[in-house]
């Protein structure tokens, strides 16, 4: 029984809320349970100095938790004058993610920033905010090139989720009380076509086997699956794109 | 005619969602219009190592952000390595008026720290940011203390308003379009029972005289009068408190 | 009875000394009372990046305090590696305070940088900063753009004072001793003409009230009126100018 | 046909020089064909201020890169004053994958810090210098505990080798030239007795497929189990140990 | 002939000016023509944790130069976030010349900061700094521990001067006029008693050959025995102590 | 006797072995007994910004130390954020040791980069630094501009060595255990025509006497002339070039 009374194969409750931000382009407001993060795309005419006069766009991502989003209080990124390495694995992470899925070419010659803040966080901040990020690139592509550009440019979905044996039990999802004690945990970003795009698997407490990592594979590829159905449903977008 | 069609002593659409954070002693999430504002307050049991043993406590508060809380894209301190002046400036002013009202005797030994995130930003964030302030650390005191001891520690209110002179006119609680073409404001800080705590007037554009001062004062009067009513009113004091 | 023995009313003794730094194209060594502040006025042909060709000219200014100049010693912000919240708010004061009384256009496109360095520090030293600095300026537009094109560009005076409720008094031009004990202080920038540039007041102790806060801004007035006369003193201009 | 002439499944030439570092408690050179890593382990009696009291200690690493060992010149990080997302997140993953192997209980409370410097970059440095970094960490065990204890506080082998899709075929140990041009690549961290501590992959032009991913895995525990006999070789344990 | 009319073995004007900072317990003003540096002395309680309990004192410097101090304006080094590596290495040569001097068991577990800030820069300022720290270190000393444990702590004067080859021929005492046009020039640190401290040549256009070093070092010889007869009148102590 | 049974003018074994890096320009790894440094120039097309259009090169050097060269660990500067004033120091010294005999016309405008990361210390570091980048330089342009043209832009040989004064006796290349308790010590960087580059010199423990100071430079002169045999030699370069 999981803590939270889930079964193992089950995700949290899910909410999307796409266009939650007023100023920036595209936004989603994403909950994965009591795990809340704002993701916001901002749409920016400059590409970085190396990319110039290649033709095609740019896309980052940056990542940041309130200091009170966690149980107790985190110091303040900006305060210490230096984001943490988990904070720039993330967001290398979340850019790489979503990086996989564009195609840069069609994009032209704009870089769309990737804003993800952690309101609150329960487990699974990174996860969530890929799902979000995407929404939100969607949207700002949507609002500044048009829907039919926007799908060329965003032919595919991505989306992530967290999977780990947890008192030797493979579940899906984890919140705080199930990562805090997982033996093994792993991050999937999958595709909506099913392609692997990152894979972060890690034994907290004990090696894990193959056989182990495949099951926490096969529940991934069902919890992204229902993600993207999310995806498509907040942004009104028809089950089968 | 203000841009949003306020008469000139009108503050914007007040909300305070007190609790508003799952894991903070107190929190309070404030909206001035469209400026939205998640205030939370988190108990230490140590103060600052210049305050130990001083039988005394410590409010500090920090504030920030989100890059895109801002009609285009700010960059995020966190990354850049350093809070601008003007958040250090605003985060001081946060500490220095909630200090104004605590008994630092009463609170006994420990230290709250104030966190004020920015979620989304039309003018006014450092009002927005003391008046939630308040409210949050109320909560927290109610919480960890209990009621008796909150009200000894904190016995009066403090709340924010900010006024301008707009074409001419003497305006309250000046949003982002007014703000950005005033000729002159002031934000003003003040308690319950009306005295000032904080005072900070500037002149943009041409400097004002002592009457256009006190026009915006007596607005300023009036507008506190009302956030504190709300305050009483999002934590179910009564009203005469 | 002031621990000085000044009356309420009373400046501490004045010295403005332009021209005190051999490099600078405009400088004054100024001392209220025991607060000496080194003021430099230095000419770039270049402005910020955000103004080029806008045809306008831009002021700013940077504050520090030598280790020393306090009562004990204060570290060096050069080797702690950043400015701290105080100087930032300092020096974002005196370059709003000295942009108000400049025609940004008259300048034409080259920038100013004041520094303002306190050799001693006895309280005061950013009002005393301020007008130091009307003066290095004044002494910079004058040498490098001629008398009739600086009088364009710089139109008025602008002087700073600091007052404050003392035992229950209030009185002009606090020093150290009394600015550690007063309920409450204000900083005023106020120009020849009479106009409010910038107030900050702050309750240190206690609230205070609207008609004590009218009670420093008079007596804010005649103190920088007297200041204004020894500007022009300095520098061999009309009392009339 | 691989650019060096290797079969798929062939790793590059490997040395591993332990005690080469004439001051540390264990150190080992390792070369992964011209990828070369000096990895020292450096014994601290002090653990960090969270672990004290607990009986437990603390593995933890960092890593470097020499400005030149790269093709290009790499600036140095203490020159540029942080390191990069790319540096801490290697230098995480070593800490991590070594820890997965050591009873922090028999170790007892001190502390070792492995430092992975890149003297020269081929590709694969920080599979090199997990590699390498186990040889250090048990000299140092075994010098300063004793081959018992050593036993005991670190009774498995961990090793690590990157796999990668190129040109649709997938192969073992990517040099600088594969790994360029790779289709998707992953780090496989394995234990002596197979089991996996950590997995990273990730698609860089298209998204992989789970029997492709299994291919890879199978690829790097046979890769991973030669570094183990390498790893003993060097040291003069057993095979069977 | 020299730029400012100098014979080559004559030192610029000097000025010393003990007591100049009210604050600190010993300070000297000092001039070397138009290079004045303000030189302060503060004594802590604390000697660095490396040194506790040893019985011992500690004597360190820090530097720094007003950005207008210099012909163009130099960025402000708090600014900018970091000390420049010139500034490090002159700092660490100030504390170096006088820990030479000083019998650091008879000066007690204290720790005197000596601050070199400079006012206005015409070369030299390093030597300068160090011929004023002797001073303001001995009227700390004087000051806090009494005449005989002063003279125990501090039993040697040292003072410092540069020399140069300019336009083929040896001269004392560079101004900025004959520094920026010298071949090789030569910081001289030397004691009461003819010893030297530090020596620092370096060439700036040509390699020079040791006569003409040992040329250098002669006048250097004569320059530091005028500075320390100046050091003693400036402090009223006996011309033979 | 010394520790390492040397004479009083005996260098420590000698190493040079240039080529060293693979991807370099030009390099050298050197060893000075225990002490071990790997120098690599590093060849740029552009120069610094404010050489631009002068026609001339320019030659720049970073010092670094892997955190366990030395006998206990010391922190990685890159994960302190900072470099200390140590490694500022010594990479000033070292630029400034092979400008001095650069043509930097004769260069044309290219910028060269020498990296100096000592992999082992045992004492003089910097002067193996030096002596080790005289053979790095010359390797890079040997190879990017032909022997001819190599020879007119770096015409003199340069190299340093270490003396001091331990228990009494003037030594030649002091090892750390002499370093650490000689009474003082000294750097010279010679040219291969006998000409002085730069001189250090420090007083550890009491002033040294001029005669003695020429003791250390004449056991310098002669140590100098045997590394510049060897720089020879390492290149295949005539003895009397």
């Amino acid at each position: 029984m999981r803590p939270s009374g889930r079964a193992p194969a089950s995700l949290r409750p899910l909410r999307l809320d796409p266009g939650y931000a007023k100023h920036a382009e595209g936004s989603c407001f994403i909950c994965f349970g009591d795990t809340h993060v704002l993701c916001t795309a901002s749409l920016e005419d400059r590409v970085p100095s190396w990319m110039r006069n290649s033709g095609k766009g740019w896309i980052t991502a940056e990542y940041g938790m309130l200091p009170r989003s966690t149980h107790s209080r985190t110091d303040r990124e900006a305060a210490r004058g230096r984001q943490s390495g988990r904070t720039q694995e993330i967001q290398r992470l979340i850019g790489r993610s979503l990086r996989a899925v564009v195609d840069l070419k069609a994009l032209g010659e704009v870089q769309i920033r990737l804003d993800c803040d952690v309101i609150q966080a329960d487990g699974g901040t990174r996860t969530a905010a890929i799902t979000g990020s995407w929404v939100a690139l969607f949207q700002a592509l949507d609002k500044t090139l048009g829907r039919t550009r926007a799908l060329a440019a965003l032919p595919d979905h991505v989306a992530a989720v967290s999977c780990g044996l947890v008192e030797g039990q493979a579940v899906l999802d984890l919140d705080y009380a199930e990562d805090s004690t997982a033996q093994a945990d792993a991050n999937f970003v999958l595709t909506g076509r099913g392609g692997i795009v990152e894979i972060q698997g890690t034994a907290e407490q004990a090696p894990f086997s193959p056989p182990q990592f495949l099951e926490l594979l096969g529940l991934a590829q069902q919890g992204v699956a229902e993600l993207i159905v999310a995806q498509k449903q907040a942004l009104g977008l028809p089950e089968a794109s």
